[in-house]
């Protein structure tokens, strides 16, 4: 019989994590998770994760999967099990059994990505973590026409800090919208089929620029086109940036039969 | 001449803090802001606060007094000088003079104060410091009729955690405002001329046993009657609470001429 998947998805507050993935002696979102898991399982558990957020980046849904036999316990009284076990700024909001296919990063059909900026003259207190203070005013609708240069399928080589050589940066962006939630907040949500390294933030950075005039809306599809990260505006910080939701290409369901056996 | 006063309005994140007033040894919102400003004086300054507001309560809006005189910096000047020097979970949201007779605490007409619950089954990560996670469909319609027994001018007695002999436990509430913000985020919020010890939360607290019914939404009457701190429901805890705004009595202008000799 086909072996199921356990999907967790999972909320943090990133602040104090050294990013998603696991580092040896760096509290990270992977690391304390594995933990948890393991300690519940009596035996190491190793998860794959849909996204490695970097330090400082937060998540609304981030999503893991393993395999279902690795933890004993059933997938109804995990949710029960993390209340007051986990650490403070890891939720697990959700767990699923999906079919032996599912597979957390590569089964994606597009992730939104939400930056928030706070645009008042003065931080607001309470933002200070989930959102970068900016405070200008900044002009929405050429930001609007900057970011349209962005959509669909393009080389974005120019939106990427270069790490090792990459083969492939073509991706491709479904949606960009901005808009202002209420007075002194601006949200842009990005949505897309997959994201180069630091990609939303240097985007985010670039249309910041926009919208304080320093760079003109209609440079967008030249920077694009020049395929060099010298061109697009600066690397917004991380703490600005939630992943915000993930969806799956299909939902890999299983059957009652088989779901009953896990439950 | 009169000697004008120094308004300042403050927000501040109270998860850090061991409450406003000022403590030996711990950190506080009170000593924060006096090291800061004496810093800023070149001698000691002290300040008189509105409210004094407990462990782990936030602010929006506290407000605090002192002289003029006792600092050197124009108040113009004071705005661009906090930018970088407080830390960041206390910010300077405005600097006014006003008259002599100004006086943050005894000058108020009237305080609202803010309590958020979490009613999702997961809490939100991004609201565990400033939200009360209460998992449980909470009936608003019964914490509102509740509620309305509350306000008016009453003992508040049986809502106030008891500390030395009151003399006097009679305060009016103008308002309290219930309201879904969102699917899982219900606002409370209460305004009145005065508030005894811990009797917001204590209000919330039995607001929130009336949303789950183990409370009936008749016995508030008959709580504020027995003044008897047993008779009312359990004190929420403080990371709910935010002192959202201060209203006061009067504007206390200066006339242009004294504001220019010390702007």
């Amino acid at each position: 019989m086909d072996l199921p998947k356990l999907k967790l998805t999972l909320g943090y507050d990133g602040t104090e994590f050294h990013g998603f993935q696991r580092q040896s002696g760096l509290r990270t979102v992977q690391g304390e998770l594995e933990q948890w898991l393991s300690r519940a399982a009596g035996n190491p558990v190793v998860v794959t994760g849909a996204s490695r957020t970097d330090a400082g980046v937060h998540a609304r849904s981030q999503v893991v999967h393993f395999a279902a036999n690795e933890i004993p316990i059933p997938a109804k009284n995990l949710m029960a099990y993390a209340r007051g076990t986990l650490p403070q700024d890891l939720v697990l909001r959700k767990v699923e059994l999906k079919r032996q296919e599912f597979h957390a990063r590569f089964g994606t059909r597009f992730k939104t990505y939400r930056y928030m900026l706070d645009i008042g003259s003065v931080p607001d207190v309470f933002l200070r973590r989930y959102a970068f203070h900016v405070p200008h005013e900044l002009h929405l609708g050429l930001m609007q026409q900057a970011a349209g240069a962005l959509v669909g399928r393009h080389d974005f080589t120019s939106f990427c800090t270069a790490r090792a050589t990459q083969e492939n940066n073509i991706r491709e962006i479904y949606q960009i919208d901005i808009r202002r939630s209420n007075q002194d907040l601006v949200i842009i949500d990005v949505t897309g089929n997959g994201f180069l390294y630091n990609m939303v933030r240097i985007l985010v950075g670039t249309l910041v620029a926009v919208g304080k005039k320093s760079i003109s809306a209609d440079k967008m599809a030249e920077i694009l086109l020049a395929k060099d990260r010298r061109e697009a505006g600066p690397t917004a910080p991380p703490h600005g940036l939630t992943l915000w939701h993930i969806e799956y290409e299909k939902e890999w369901f299983l059957t009652e039969q088989q779901i009953s056996s896990y439950y």
